[in-house]
């Protein structure tokens, strides 16, 4: 059988992929640095020159950042039964304090550990052990087959850890070319380091600022307290009302666009065994917070929530100041799903928020914007025919899964290309992206190359 | 009669009281900056010349800031009723900023205003002006009788505008040669400008600083939010629930201790018809706060509160950060009345706020500290009889008034020497204390210092 052959390449082959994914973690990709430009531009030549090795148009397109690298497989994809874009990047994250670190962060080593076999190195699983597994699945078909595994066009981008400044400007100018039918993204990781996962709904994000205003003056206690209004106060009453006592969010009209979960996912969702005693052991807590009806993973996928990331005012330096403030400042965000508009949403809690205020007090806003919950369509067979091969590959079922924060592109992907994306990553909860002895699974690394060959062969 | 020749003397001396007056003025005697120390000396050394002059035995007693003057009139002050101690302070504010004062500030001028003739200076009203409008009546009565007015002690700080660090270690040290029968202390106002009033009530003070700690670390609030406890959510209950709809405090037994009004004040307050809606108008409020039961006067003077002086937490920069912070801080003060005794209160603060926090967090208390109220024993005839003085002095009726805030001193004499206080003074709300251009009505000069004779010849 055809994939049988390109799974044996895999085996037959890690050791060189494993050293060509080494030529990529030894360049020092600090997207955010201006210090490290030289090397960004570098790591987008070497992914070029190793596409265009398997046919691909590849190519390092400028931005006012770093390059885009974008790679067309075009004839060499056959008459693939739809036309797949496939999305990692190639920056990563500085890597400071370097004195946590137990070996330079871009000199990778294969380490044996009690957990079994790590690549160790900045950049190991975000984003550059991951994408690489998409391009060696692509390669050994290749080695096999003599052509690519579908229609495919990778695009990689160099900025991801600085915010993506070009992405949105880059999409727009490239619609055309980059939009396909289906995406696929690999930056995520394994559900609860063991289970194969496909992240199909994200959040979205709605913030507010603002000021409650009271006096014009601050004013002192003994004078005034007990009389006039103390904005601290409105500011406490406001956001505690913000809850029921079963956690449901008060702001009339909240849940009008939230959609139930569907049995299917529910399903898969139980079968999941969440650990939420550990997630919250983990950070030091142990009582799930929130709605008091749902189920921890229903809460941090697929339920809107309100929270304060941000409260001050009054006297906050040392030692005592008797003062009545006459502000109070906070942030708000609103996690969305479903159908919850960020426009609405925002607009609703304004007015529930003015209607609370005396007379003589005021809010002013600051600045607020949101963006919509991704849903993905999961009618779509490809979908189910990736948790399919997820599920031969790794032994266990694969579930479809929720994301509780944003991954802005997949959004992007959505809103510009009009595609939906399939999330698909192998990271593990202990690789350390973003810290000091980042490392990546020797294991996630060739089944992640295997997973995307299975993939690939039922949907491309 | 005796009283009518000093009142005589008083006008007729008017000018040369006056220049005195300015001559204090003069001396940029500023407590809290160390370039001033020699001219606060020279302030304490004018007031001891001129006590020693009127026949006291006077000294300027070091400390390690500024000195005090204690002036003793011996027998000077004939076989008195009862032993008088009068607090003044001679040391005044800073003036910057300087360019916003009309004149120099040290430059004494009288001014004609469209509300009267000022003394426009630095301490004028704050307390320079105040002080000597005791030491003023004493020189009349001794003019005219030879004698002082009753049996006197005299005892003027140099340290209340700097937190008056030498003041309790002084009045430790000197407890005998101090303790008199009662304080007379001329550092307050007139009610609302026009109506001569003896502060008998002054609320105390119990303050409270913490921190609701909840995971810990911050949190992301995607992969967090709505399902791990936020300190800022916890925070805004705990505050929220500090007070009822009614504006009542809800801190179990916190008003246990607190007397209701004895009548005869009530009738008076009732009579002073206070202006609450100016009051205030002056800081851009209009809807009164607190407990919904009570006048405008009970809130501010004879009313425990609960109020929270700062609370901060999250982030709080430019821009969001999505977080759900580890932390969420607060100071709370409450004032406190007739027998409240800040340690109870503090103890069912923190029983209180503690019981309402879930098992995974707790509340980390930082520093508490507190003083009672000071409530003086009105039955003591002295205190009607300087009603009665001043209301003869003032042509409207004199009325025992409340303070909202602390005056310290009044708390140590009671404290420490054990003697209750009358705290009577002729400020009036437009003085400016504090501020650029500090002025002290010409008439408040005057009808202070005869209203000094009038009540000396009735209690002293």
């Amino acid at each position: 059988m055809t994939l049988d052959a390109v799974l044996n390449r895999i085996d037959a082959t890690l050791p060189q992929a494993l050293e060509r994914l080494m030529d990529l973690l030894r360049i020092p990709s600090i997207s955010t640095d201006p210090a490290y430009k030289a090397d960004c531009a570098r790591a987008a030549d070497l992914l070029v020159a190793d596409l265009a090795s398997l046919g691909f148009a590849a190519r390092a397109a400028p931005t006012p950042g770093h390059p885009m690298v974008v790679a067309h497989g075009g004839q060499m994809g056959g008459a693939g039964k739809r036309h797949i874009l496939f999305y990692g990047h190639y920056d990563v994250q500085p890597v400071d304090p370097l004195d946590l670190w137990d070996r330079p962060p871009f000199d990778p080593e294969v380490q044996d550990t009690p957990k079994g076999r790590v690549i160790r190195a900045r950049g190991a699983s975000d984003d550059k052990g991951q994408l690489m597994t998409f391009i060696e699945a692509c390669r050994a078909w290749r080695d096999v087959h003599g052509t690519l595994p579908g229609k495919l066009t990778i695009f990689l981008e160099g900025e991801e850890e600085s915010s993506s400044p070009s992405l949105v400007p880059f999409l727009k100018a490239n619609r055309e070319e980059l939009s396909c039918d289906l995406a696929l993204i690999c930056d995520t990781g394994l559900f609860e380091g063991a289970t194969p996962a496909i992240t199909t709904m994200l959040r979205g994000l709605a913030k507010a600022e603002f000021t409650i205003r009271a006096a014009f003056r601050d004013l002192h206690s003994g004078m005034y307290g007990g009389l006039a209004q103390n904005p601290l106060h409105l500011m406490s009453r406001l956001l505690a009302a913000l809850h029921d006592a079963q956690g449901r969010v008060q702001v009339p009209g909240f849940y009008d666009d939230v959609d139930e979960l569907p049995d299917t996912l529910r399903q898969q969702w139980q079968a999941l065994a969440f650990d939420h005693a550990r997630y919250l052991g983990d950070v030091g807590l142990s009582v799930p917070a929130g709605e008091q009806d749902r189920t921890p993973l229903e809460k941090i996928w697929s339920r809107p929530t309100a929270e304060v990331n941000g409260m001050w005012g009054g006297y906050t330096g040392a030692g005592f100041k008797t003062v009545l403030p006459a502000e109070a400042h906070a942030k708000v965000s609103f996690r969305l799903v479903s159908r919850q508009d960020p426009d609405r949403i925002i607009a609703a809690f304004k007015a529930w928020a003015e209607a609370q205020m005396p007379a003589d007090c005021e809010i002013v806003w600051h600045a607020e914007n949101g963006d919509p919950a991704s849903v993905m369509e999961i009618s779509d067979p490809a979908f189910e025919a990736a948790r399919t091969a997820l599920t031969e590959e790794w032994g266990r079922p694969a579930a479809f899964v929720g994301a509780g924060g944003s991954i802005p592109v997949a959004g992007y992907f959505k809103s510009i290309l009009g595609m939906d994306a399939m999330l698909i990553g192998f990271g593990r909860d202990d690789d350390q992206i973003h810290s000091p002895n980042e490392k990546y699974d020797l294991e996630s690394f060739h089944k992640g190359i295997r997973s995307w060959a299975r993939i690939l062969a039922r949907i491309a």
